[in-house]
Order: structure tokens, then C-alpha cells, then sequence
């Protein structure tokens, strides 16, 4: 790359059969994959003292409240580690914790099937994820939020796969209600690693999805176990039971991931007011508590696991109890989380949210707000920054296609050509040549750089007010919808080998016609 | 203040009759009047080699190329300080403008009629103002552009005095094409001194126009000359004739202004690719060289006048050559300009500006962009923050009332309650008290805070889809417009001394009598 940001496919005129990724782009420009490089200063709301308040709030809760963990197998590993367990409540020294977290790893890697959708997690790399587990779907053609199905799920799923600024996949992007909760992670798994090639997630919600989502990821990427363990090759993702809980399932996921080498998120939910204290400080300090307990637990078991201290620190609506996003108190928290982060030597995951129910002026608003605070906390992965409508209760293609369009922009503006000073760049003998009756457009200076020079929008409307009337005179979520259309109507999955995909196929029939997972818990 | 920004109405029970302002506040909460404090480290994409680069540039296009002054008064002034004059050309060595720069002030007030009204640029100071000179209109009720009116510039000027975040009203909020020309500032000004109380702006468009407002500026304050010049008052704000020009009105009023110790401020539009370089630097370095020349000749003739260094830089869209703003391009010409600010002493001017035609999710990504690029640039009025669409070709109600959600976000943003690490903060003992099965809601912790903790919203709406759906599933824009109607009608306007109000009648009668200003320009 050279900072040009827009020559996709200008650049690329040749092809090889079957990469829809690129057959996709043919529709529109968009800006090639890159793991944009976080240059911004984090803005930092919190001075030492406020960084020590916090940790230290943080610290006294494990030392004299303690966190409950529901999971036998954690609890006899605390007791094995010196800790206090009491029942199911943990209490642990700062001095442990802050030996544990010491071994975590600061920067790691996942590979996903495809070698070159490699992410780098930690450092100044920022990446994007798909919205995340909406038990519900909207789309401007139905008009009306529905239970999610598994078509839905696999077209937001070829959004994830067709949008370069989209770097791995999370949990399913809509829940597919019309497959049954004991083979629906048999059944979403394969859609995803046949739709995408790109780092994919497993719910941690009993053994046997677990187990079953790390042997599909090695069958697609024909990974022996031992090359399986050998690097990060996917993620959980799990929530604490706010406040001061971690339960059965999500534990033992991570446990199961992290002994065979796998990358672990630890998310605490904590929302002000509601299962978190009112005072944003104390819903980070709560949130930093819950997070922390299990990260040290995992590098306990795993020493030097990879983990990531996801923030979802928000708080509610003063008149519904509802969960509010991208609000200048989620703002600040993020900011505030990714101080700590840094300060526990941790890389963090926060999300591209809002609570709007449509994707409208409110719904960029809110998003632009979080997505915007993902930049300033210095965050490393953002979950759910394409899809997300209603506080996560639905997804949306046309929201997921908007979301695309701001991500880019944040990609651009981390390119270095910008605010490049070269003499080049000043441009005086343009600016000579150019005089004061001139204009710029046909000179060399502009004519050399003109194509590549501004980020070029796909969903955004730049016309004047009449070409853009004159056109059908669409609103945004109007022309994504379209776009949406255009993307999975024209969607071609990446290449799988044969044997691969067989391989695949073959282990979905064998433990759908085992009965899948328990449905029990 | 106490940190809690909701509680206006809770806690202003009492009032005075013919308060407009508050009786407005009764529809909705909205946060009260506020200057906040700008407590984010500015974002710095240059280094200072960055700066020493920009700067040289700016300072050789001033010594090698020159800028035309179309206005001979600057140009006699120019030729007595010593700067090489060809024609209209005037070249100025770079210690001559940082000597007059150094007498500008890098911190200034400006009191309008209500003293309270009075705002205080510089510093960490964050003000905002309405949209300024579109010449069209569009609302949801119209559903098409149209040319503006009288009427709909009055309604804009309504939202801009209800709105508490908006500080100071810029030039006519849409032209009212209805009102001729030669007595349009007689009417518009007439309108803006009676529907608002807080700081005005007169266009410089000669010097009738510029001199009828600084009287009827007096007037509504009931000032004598010499209270009038003792301090700013008013302000104007001029761009350049980009590239490298200024014109004769423009420099004219200014001059007007500067002698009689009122603001002005220069807003270069380098519009990179079309009259301003292809590259973001060499844009910057331009309007830099265009803006410091003007403001070097009003600190000559009026030492420490008070001026603002406008930045308008922003980049063109590749396809139809119309400008676009909210870019990445744009944030980051912002901020360098912003670094330049700091580095010249100036304060800082920038934009709350969008591409998009329509109030819609591109509408408020755009402004979204715009608005944090302000903030992070340490910008100090935010002109156009309210209001702006197609390129500053339309004004929008419904846009104004968006825009003042995402304006009162920023304010609240910049609350310090939100990262404060007290004891109370951190709220160990609310979190011991709930441990791991209560929630947060009923105990005292939470119910001592609850009212004024969070943000609470007027545009946006946090119920849930089902809830949202039963009450209309009105889209933003929709719901903003509601809002937009029950502020105009229910509008009462701010008091003024019945013997002010006749002498600016008067004045505007007489005024018109006499033919207003001269047309032929």
C-alpha cells in the first residue's frame, strides 16, 4: 500500500476464478483489507491518581468482596492457586492477580483459514467485527423486526465476508431461531466457515459447541491438533454475570480454549445503574474486577494465553431502565477502560453500539459516538461495529452496509498520507503555478494524485441536491438496502478445498445425527 | 454547575414572565445554557517538524507569491507597513506577521444585549452557533428544497435562541429570498436582535450593510459609541477568494469592525483539488497564508483587535467535483489547522458540516465526523454547528434540533462527573452492599444520583422496538420535526425594553425609507 486508499480495482485487473471477495468489489469501489494502524494519542480522561483509584477499586473488590465463580473446576484451581474461596465466592490477593496478568501477552495473532485474513491483535492495530447475537432482524424490505433465521444469519454473514474493513467474525450475527439450539452451532458454524475465511468465534455455552466449533475451524483449515495448538486460530467471547459473577458455561469455554492455545475475551456487562454502580467510575472499576478474576484464572491454567479485556460499560435510560449506547458516559467509560487496559498491560475489545431501533440519524449518531470513543480508548478489536440496532436486540444489512461506510472512514483517516508535510505535500510550486485566478483541478500536482487523494464513499450521497433528487432522491438506509441487495445477490463464497469442505460436511452429519449439544442448561 | 446536566426544569421552579427560553424548556429538558471547558488533549498528527513545514510554507507563500488585496485602502495600508505591493499583489516578510500577530489576543469575550448571553473565545472555551447563510430550505413538512423566506429564517433563528447549547447566531440562518436585497440586513438584523439575546454577526457586504448593524447592534443594547467600542459586541466573519485573494467588501468590513474594537474572523475555503492544492497540507498551508495575511492587517491598523482564524479546508468528491465535508480528509485538515492555531495564538473557528441532502444517517455521520474533528482540533466556535445541509446549501430544521442532540452530547462529554475517582466514584461500599445477586436500582447510591447521572436525550428515543413502534416508529428526522414544530409555535421571544425596541424599529424604518444599501456589488 502506498496510502491510496481507493485503487482496489484499479490496481487489480487480473483475476483468479472464484475469489468473490474481489468479484464482490466489482460493485463498488471499497477500500482494500488493512489493519489500520491507530496513530491517534488515546485520549486520557483519567490522570495517575484516577488510574490508581480505579485499580486500586478494582483490586479491594477481589480482596475483600470477591466474585462469585459457579464453576467447580475454577474454584478448585483458586484453591489450588492460594486463593480464598468461600462457597462460590473467590477472593484473591492484587499481588497474584497482578502476577497473572503479567504473563498474559500484550500483542498476539489468529489465523483464520485463510492465511492473509491474519489478524494482529494488540499494538496500535485496530479492527472491526460483525454485530454479534441479536436474537431479532430488521431490514427496510420487511419493515418489522422479526425472529432471526438461518438465511439471515448466512446474508449477514456474506456482508462480514464481502466488507474488507470487516476483520473477523463474531457469534452469529443473527441468532437463527429456525434451527433447533442443539445443532443450530453445527449448522451456523458451517454456514460461516464456508461463507467466510475469516477469524471466527465460538460460544461458550457447554462442552460440546465448544469442542464442536474448534474441530470444525481445524477441519476447514486442515489444522492437525498440534498445529491447531500451536497459535491462535480462533476466540471466544464471554460475559460475567454482573454483577460479581462468572457462571457455569462461559468458564469453562474459555478454560477448554485456553488450553489449547486459543484467544479468550472476558466482556463484563456492566451497566451503570442497573447490575453496575450509577458512578461510571465504579461501573469500570466493577467491570475491571469481574474481567480480571478470569483473565487471571486463564493464565493461571494456560500461562501466557491470549486474552482481551472487552469494555461494555454503559449505562441506562433515566425513564425505561433500557440500556443506552454510545452516550457521553459510554464514552468517557471506554476512554476510562482503555486507560486501565493499558495500564494492566491488556489488549481491549470495546463495540460499535447504539440503541436506536432504525438505522437513522440517531442510530449514526450513537454509533459514530462508540465507534469514534473505540478510536480514543485505543482499542484493538470492535465488536459489533457493523449491524447493530436496538441495544443488540437486532441486527440490520442495511445498518451493517452503513456501519461499513464509517469503519472505512476511520480506516482512511489513520492513512499517514494525510497529514504527510514533504515538500510535495505543502505543494508551494503548485500553489505558484496556480496564482490567485487559477484553479487547481488540471494542473500535474492535482491531475497526478487526483484519483487516489480522497476517500471515495459507497453509501454515502456527495451529489448536489438536484443529481441526488434527480437520481430517486433515496435516503442513506434506502441506498444501503440496495447495496445490501446488490452485495449477497452477487455473493460467491471464498474457495475451500474439496476435501476441506467435505471434511466439514461429513463431521455437521455425523454430530447432527448424534443429537448435537444438550439443550438443558 | 454541580456536574449534573439534567436538572434544569427540576430546578428552576420559579420564573419571570416573558422568559422565552425556559418557557421553551417546559416542552422538553434540555441542558441549560454552559460553556464547557474543551478538557481533551487536542488530536496532533503533526509532529513538530509538521509544523515547522506548514508554517514555512504558509510563510513563503506570504514572501514569494504574495496574496491580492482587491481593496486599495489594504493596499495603501500594506505599502505604509512595508510590505512589497505589485499591483494588487502584496508580498509581507514572515517577522512582520508574527509581530502583528502577536498583538492579536489569543483570548477574547463577546457580550451581546444579555449579558449573560456573553461568550469567551480562547482558551478551552467550546462554543457553538447555528447555520449560517444557505441560500435554500428544506423540512419534512415541504418534503423539497426551496428558496428561503423570511418566515422560515425567523423559525430558524427561534431554535437558535431556544437552543441553550447554541452561543451565538452567525449570518442569516437560510437567505430570505422574499426580502430585497438592499434592506434584507434591515430586516434579517431586526428579526435576529428581537427573536434572540445572544451574540450577532453582520455580513461584510459593504460598508452600508456593515454600519447599519453595528448601529441596530447598539440600539437593541441601548450602547453608547463609546460603550460600544469599549468592547466586542458583534463579530463579522469573511472568507477569502481563494486561492490567494481577498476581495474589497470583505476587508472593508472588517476594517470597519477591527477599528471599533469588534471581532472578526477569516475563514479561508481551500478546497483541496479545486481552489486550494489536491494535498491536505498544502490546503492548510494556503488557507493559513490567505487567513494570517488578512488578520496581520487588521492587528497593523487595529493593534489587539480581537480575530479568529477560520479554518474551511476540505476536500472535493472525485466524482462530481462538489465539495464534501465530514471526511477523513476534512478531520485531519481540521486538526492540523488546529495545531497551527495554537502554534500562531489564535482561536480557532471550525464547522459542523455535512455532504448530505437530507437529515439522514449519512447527514449525521458526516456531522458527527465534523463535530468530534472540532473537539479534537480544540476548535473554539463551532460555526455552522446547527442545522447545515447539502454543502451549506440548505438549511434544515429538523437538522438544527439533530445536530443540538449530538451538540448537548459533546457538553455533557465534557462534564468532569463523568470521570471522577472519588471514593464516592468508585462506590466500593454500594458494591459491597449489592454483591454478587442484587441489582443497583433501589439502593441508596444509585437513588441519591439516579436523576441527573446520565445524559437524558430529547431527539433520540431509547425505548425498546416494541414500545417505540406503539408510540408511531417515527424515524429521527420524523421526531425531530415534531420537536421543530412545538418550539416555533409555542415560542415566545426574549425581553427587550420597549424603548430599545422603537429605536430599532426607527432605525430599520428610516433606513428602508433611504433605499437600504447600494445593490450594484
Amino acid at each position: 500500500m502506498d496510502g491510496n486508499d481507493n485503487g482496489r480495482n484499479r490496481r487489480r485487473s487480473g483475476g483468479r476464478a472464484g475469489n468473490a471477495a474481489r468479484r464482490g468489489t466489482q460493485l463498488f469501489r471499497q477500500m482494500p483489507w488493512r489493519i489500520s494502524q491507530n496513530t491517534d494519542r488515546p485520549t486520557e480522561p483519567l490522570d495517575e491518581e484516577g488510574i490508581a483509584a480505579i485499580h486500586d477499586g478494582a483490586m479491594r473488590i477481589l480482596e475483600e468482596i470477591g466474585i462469585e465463580f459457579l464453576n467447580d473446576e475454577a474454584l478448585q484451581l483458586f484453591r489450588e492457586a492460594g486463593a480464598t474461596v468461600t462457597d462460590a465466592n473467590v477472593r484473591m490477593g492484587r499481588d497474584w492477580v497482578m502476577e497473572m496478568l503479567a504473563r498474559a501477552p500484550s500483542e498476539f495473532s489468529i489465523t483464520p483459514r485463510n492465511e492473509a485474513r491474519r489478524i494482529d491483535v494488540g499494538g496500535r492495530n485496530l479492527l472491526f467485527g460483525n454485530v454479534s447475537s441479536p436474537p431479532n432482524y430488521f431490514d427496510l424490505s420487511l419493515g418489522r423486526k422479526v425472529s432471526g433465521t438461518r438465511a439471515q444469519c448466512a446474508d449477514l454473514l456474506k456482508l462480514s465476508q464481502f466488507f474488507d474493513c470487516i476483520h473477523f467474525v463474531g457469534g452469529y450475527p443473527v441468532e437463527p431461531s429456525d434451527i433447533h439450539p442443539s445443532v443450530r452451532h453445527l449448522d451456523v458454524l458451517h454456514d460461516k466457515l464456508r461463507i467466510t475465511d475469516k477469524v471466527v468465534h465460538a460460544y461458550s455455552l457447554g462442552k460440546e459447541r465448544v469442542e464442536d466449533v474448534m474441530e470444525m475451524v481445524k477441519l476447514a483449515a486442515g489444522l492437525s491438533e498440534e498445529e491447531f495448538r500451536a497459535q491462535p486460530r480462533m476466540y471466544t467471547n464471554i460475559n460475567s454475570t454482573s454483577p460479581l459473577k462468572h457462571d457455569l458455561l462461559m468458564i469453562d469455554g474459555c478454560l477448554r480454549l485456553a488450553r489449547r492455545g486459543q484467544a479468550v475475551m472476558v466482556s463484563p456487562f456492566t451497566l451503570a445503574g442497573a447490575m453496575a454502580p450509577v458512578t461510571m467510575a465504579g461501573a469500570v472499576a466493577l467491570s475491571i474486577a469481574e474481567a480480571l478474576s478470569a483473565i487471571a484464572l486463564f493464565q493461571y491454567v494456560a500461562p501466557g494465553c491470549p486474552c482481551v479485556f472487552g469494555t461494555f460499560t454503559s449505562n441506562v435510560d433515566m425513564k425505561s431502565g433500557a440500556p443506552a449506547f454510545g452516550t457521553p458516559e459510554y464514552m468517557r467509560a471506554t476512554q476510562m477502560t482503555g486507560q486501565m487496559a493499558r495500564f494492566y498491560g491488556l489488549p481491549l475489545r470495546s463495540s460499535g453500539a447504539c440503541a436506536a431501533n432504525v438505522p437513522d440519524g440517531q442510530a449514526m449518531w450513537e454509533t459514530s459516538n462508540s465507534l469514534w470513543a473505540a478510536v480514543q480508548s485505543g482499542t484493538h478489536m470492535v465488536y459489533h461495529a457493523a449491524g447493530w440496532l436496538e441495544g443488540g436486540l437486532v441486527a440490520s444489512p442495511e445498518k451493517f452496509v452503513m456501519d461499513c461506510e464509517v469503519i472505512q472512514m476511520i480506516q482512511r483517516y489513520m492513512e499517514p498520507a494525510l497529514t504527510a508535510t514533504t515538500p510535495d505535500d505543502i505543494a508551494l510550486e503548485a500553489i505558484r503555478e496556480v496564482g490567485p485566478r487559477g484553479h487547481y483541478f488540471g494542473i500535474d500536482h492535482t491531475q497526478d494524485r487526483y484519483e487516489e487523494a480522497f476517500y471515495q464513499p459507497f453509501a454515502s450521497d456527495w451529489r448536489n441536491f438536484e443529481a441526488w433528487q434527480a437520481a430517486g432522491g433515496t435516503w442513506t438506509a434506502e441506498r444501503a438496502h440496495g447495496l445490501f441487495r446488490q452485495i449477497v445477490d452477487t455473493f460467491e463464497p471464498p474457495p475451500m478445498a474439496e476435501d476441506r469442505a467435505e471434511a466439514l460436511a461429513d463431521f455437521v452429519e455425523r454430530r447432527t445425527a448424534e443429537g448435537g449439544a444438550p439443550t438443558d442448561f
